[in-house]
């Protein structure tokens, strides 16, 4: 038998900072994205960290790297790491996202990128002296679907848009009697603004563009939640946000979020109206586009579902037949792939830190606009 | 054979003015409306009015209708007819149907109440004054889905409702080369608004209730159109408009309108929030109804879809057999069954001026925040 | 005013046998044609029958009649009546059409025909002696919808179709707990397959053709039910049934109809595959066509769905706004309009007993087969 | 830094025969299992062959393997390796499985089992001699919500089964000039039957069990195809297959299968009937189960769309959140931990050759129905 050129062979070393949701989700890329696209080396596992060596032990084991820390600083000094995924809570991205940048690392951070607009900037800053490759977390932009819908839109397959709807809701705050925490306190940030907003305003920007001018609205379906020590404590802070929206191409839209509402799971809506049709674009259903196109005879034209299929890239990466259906998880192997890509030089479609920046300005603004009452302009 | 007492027997006298879209619906539903219902007299369709006298005389006999006219005033003096069907162009609705009050004539008026608020004001006064009944063609509120809808509400079948979504789109204005119209017009309206707005402010304030501060937003998907002239024009009004809303429950919404949306044909989306589930609607699905209540086992929440069916009253007048579906048409046979009721002076689930005149000012309000650019309250 | 020409004026002089269901449909039809289309003389809807002179006074009040009996046979003695609407139980269909057909009368007849083929033959051969119009009440096949799918197929939108599947399902029988009832006995035929099997079988005829070889099965869900003397007693006939189609245009097909389907409540699909593309309809959303053509560029080819619109002819005269939608009552209307073209010797769309001894042999074809466990071939 | 258990850490030595869609499938697999269940030891991916010595050592860098030959007997030979996949054309599978069996391997084989029932037999056979672990590929019935809809079937949520309903259909050979192909001679088996009755049997005797007698029929859209030689070849096999099913249970069924449905891309659906309600699945939209039942009130019935979500396990290993979606290859990442859990000894909800030679004898079965055009007892 031969020996595969597998091991070793010149793939990026890797660092992992946090083994959450998203820390799981990053090492379930790291180890799937060689195989999956078959075109780059197989990325070395080298290091994780956690908050304890114990807890970092045990999910390096779990999660396939080979070595392991309590203290994330170690990775930093590791010449053979050269790419950091940042994965911790988000108070803590700004900090080891500079410092990482300093120890010219490239950086896989989690979004949002930052709980303060303040470090927001710091860390556009540092990525900027540094001269490294710096990508946010981004990963419903990666679906092959999204991109389906960009490259529609960039064709004109719908004329000009004109009107834009987004919606982001999920229930895991519906529960008036779910105990009061951290996340409603402000200063854990406005709510569902800082949780959501950023997903549906980062389709956006992948689509379209930009946001020029906002107000903004929030809402809190409750007054308080029983507190863990007795008693009810009275919420900050708000689940619900909504924004109208004044594009920087002319078009006009409206951004809702609610993290309190019943029944929906994952759902981020996309409504996009042209000239010439309109798409629609559910979350929920992410391997399905609506598309209406304003062509042939009127008595058969109609929305169309189109199904995620090989046609569309790089779907077929992952299997060759079409209706199959992706998962939530491969998006971040396409953004694994595509980070590769950034660092190799090479074109990619992920969205960086000046990506990220325009997005916080934006959030930023919205809740500007709610405490002062008017429109406020998005400013660059 | 008995001969039946099917003629004449005491059914309202009826006279319609008007034959357009909504004059055939009027026409349909008076034909239709005994029959479907069975306990009540058949109406008398003695009169139509239309524009001119040849115009009425080819639609009585399409319509059924013994005598025609044209002028309208001729209804107003016949003794014999207890209601008037007003079904002209809006701006006609003031004038005709305060005559038709103070010829102490019921009145049976299409939505919207009047061009003009100051207009809506003088209707709502007159029909104070007449001690006649005054019914809004309000139909989508009579589909027996949005009954079960506000029967659930009330319930609490969802708890508390907290949070709205409201979008009504179609596409009759999506066309860019659309001809220039009166409808363009500054003069015309604010456009959408006025169109559109009022339908799903009807249908929340029959699940819900009303509106008690608005901040608006319009917008143009296009600049001009052509004009029949040559040349292109300014358009005046506006395609789409959007309101946020605090509601009189103290819950948060969003009111969306569009009548140049492509694929939307006749789309009123309503989707409601509570404390316990939550519900949504759509009327290009108008047989459907989607619950989602937090109850059972986790494993098995979802939206359910509840198909109309003979238990969801009166339903069962049209049809014995669930699941066959209602069509636009029923609604407003409904609605006639209903203002017969009130006329009879029974209970009925009709709007009348009141509701029309509360819908007319949040429509208002919605246009004065947009032009002030800050929250305005919607007054009583 | 003018005195209208609407009474008298040479309008279809009607005579309605039956109130049930299909009575008051064909009731509502009689009163609406003439308002709804425009463009025909109002019928005169001169007498009623029912089983007794008390019940057709009632209903007869109730439904527009002029006259009543308890004889149905003093309906074709009446000179003025030109046409009888047949919507007694189907065991008495035969029996009244040939001699109403005898007597010179035009017939509008419920399906099915009858419940036993000879009755069906005798009818038939009844109407060829006659030479007057004999119809029968296969609605579903003037859904505009279906029309479109009728002219899709015919034009090769989908190319030259290969395969059918058709379902039939509601739940009416499904409590296993419902009593036991004369439908439920062997004399009232093979149960779900005389119930429903005609409905997909007519829809299958309107759009493609008819049927050359069937193989049938029929199963039981429940073994017996509560008899209201007490005790349980077996059930005679069949629920579900199911039959292996052979196209007279070669296509292969499967039928399957089930009055035991818990949840669905007015479910006719039809899925139709040709080498162009496929069509897809429910009649539980009856006012929606899917269409999937092979056309365009791979990436954005989906199932498109079609919303009923005024372009679908004669949804227009209905309503002037497109996905309105369409009542299951309408579809009646069509008919009775059809009906009114047939009799005045125009080009119209309706089943007439041709069609109906067609789809009937079908039916007892399926029977056959099942009780010889091979393949029967539909004689003609 | 602490070093990592993570290499040769007692994980299963795994080889892989074969690496085209479902070889690369397992591939991504062996790498993911660990890493997601974070609950087994990490594989050894020790061995991979394919048809050359040069094609096997490509893809083993590609897919992560240690070492590569152009020879699969010698993966039989190494003493490390535990288990061993076979992904090869169905054509092979006997002669691989029945070596690796004999040389004391586990076997993960891909569906079908063979080709021929005899060579199925015989690798039953041989498994039943060797003591070892044999499962098929059958990824679909490893899907949360297949498992959801099998405890809810056990559970008795929709009462006593009493009907089903199982097609399948993609549209892969949908194109009349799609060239003749060996798949197309009969030769390579009876056609849709072979490549696509075997899933929707998996999934039926996943959730219910098994069919006692069938009746077959088959079909052919095209009669010939356009032969890469010039000319055009008679097609010998059916792209479409019917199957009318008595289950063992009682209940009555019927299976279509067609791999020439345009449109249809990856659509199985099932429509299983009891006496208490019903389920719908559709695997196009495979994170979604449809579940009507008949409790609550009757205005609030209706199919309930219930997501996936952690609570189905084991969609929590692979996302925390609900309604995020599980993708295709997911699927065989569960199959994977199940396969591991049978080696272990442990409860493994996996298809062994018991299942899959049961699965194939209905396949057969009717096939032989078709041929003999009368009913046929699948024998066990």
């Amino acid at each position: 038998m031969n020996t595969s050129a597998k091991s070793d062979g010149g793939g990026l070393g890797v660092g992992l900072i946090g083994t959450g949701y998203m820390g799981k989700c990053h090492a379930l890329a790291w180890n799937a994205v060689a195989s999956t696209f078959g075109d780059v080396a197989r990325p070395r596992l080298l290091a994780l960290a956690e908050a304890s060596a114990e807890l970092a032990r045990t999910k390096a084991t779990e999660l396939g790297f080979a070595t392991s820390t309590g203290d994330w600083r170690e990775l930093l000094a590791d010449p053979e790491i050269d790419v950091i995924s940042i994965t911790t809570p988000n108070r803590f991205h700004a900090e080891i996202a500079i410092a990482a940048l300093e120890a010219g690392k490239h950086v896989w951070c989690e979004k949002p990128m930052a709980t303060a607009f303040a470090d927001a900037q710091a860390m556009h800053a540092a990525w900027r002296r540094s001269g490294k490759v710096a990508v946010l977390g981004y990963n419903y932009i990666q679906n092959p679907a999204m991109r389906l819908i960009r490259k529609l839109i960039g064709e004109g397959a719908i004329g000009i848009v004109n009107h834009v709807r987004l919606e982001m809701d999920e229930d895991f705050m519906a529960d008036r009697e779910t105990p009061f925490a951290i996340r409603n306190e402000a200063s854990a940030g406005y709510g569902a603004l800082d949780d959501f907003a950023v997903h549906p305003l980062s389709l956006l920007r992948f689509v379209l563009g930009g946001v020029a001018e906002v107000f903004g609205e929030m809402a809190r379906p409750y007054a308080d939640r029983p507190h863990p020590d007795g008693g009810r404590r009275a919420i900050e802070n708000y689940d619900i946000a909504t924004a109208l929206l004044r594009l920087e191409s002319g078009a006009s839209g409206v951004l809702t979020v609610n993290r309190a509402a019943w029944g929906r799971k994952g759902r981020i809506q996309l409504q996009i109206f042209g000239d010439g049709g309109a798409i629609v674009f559910d979350q929920e259903r992410f391997n399905e586009v609506q598309l209406f196109r304003r062509e042939g005879a009127e008595e058969t034209q109609g929305f169309r579902t189109i199904l995620s299929a090989p046609v569309h890239k790089p779907y077929d990466r992952f299997i060759p037949a079409p209706g199959h259906g992706l998962g939530f998880n491969d998006l971040k192997v396409i953004e694994c792939r595509e980070l590769i890509a950034r660092i190799q030089g090479e074109k990619a479609s992920v969205f960086d830190f000046d990506d990220g920046l325009a997005i916080e300005r934006t959030v930023h603004a919205i809740a500007d606009s709610f405490t002062k009452g008017r429109w406020v302009t998005v400013k660059a």
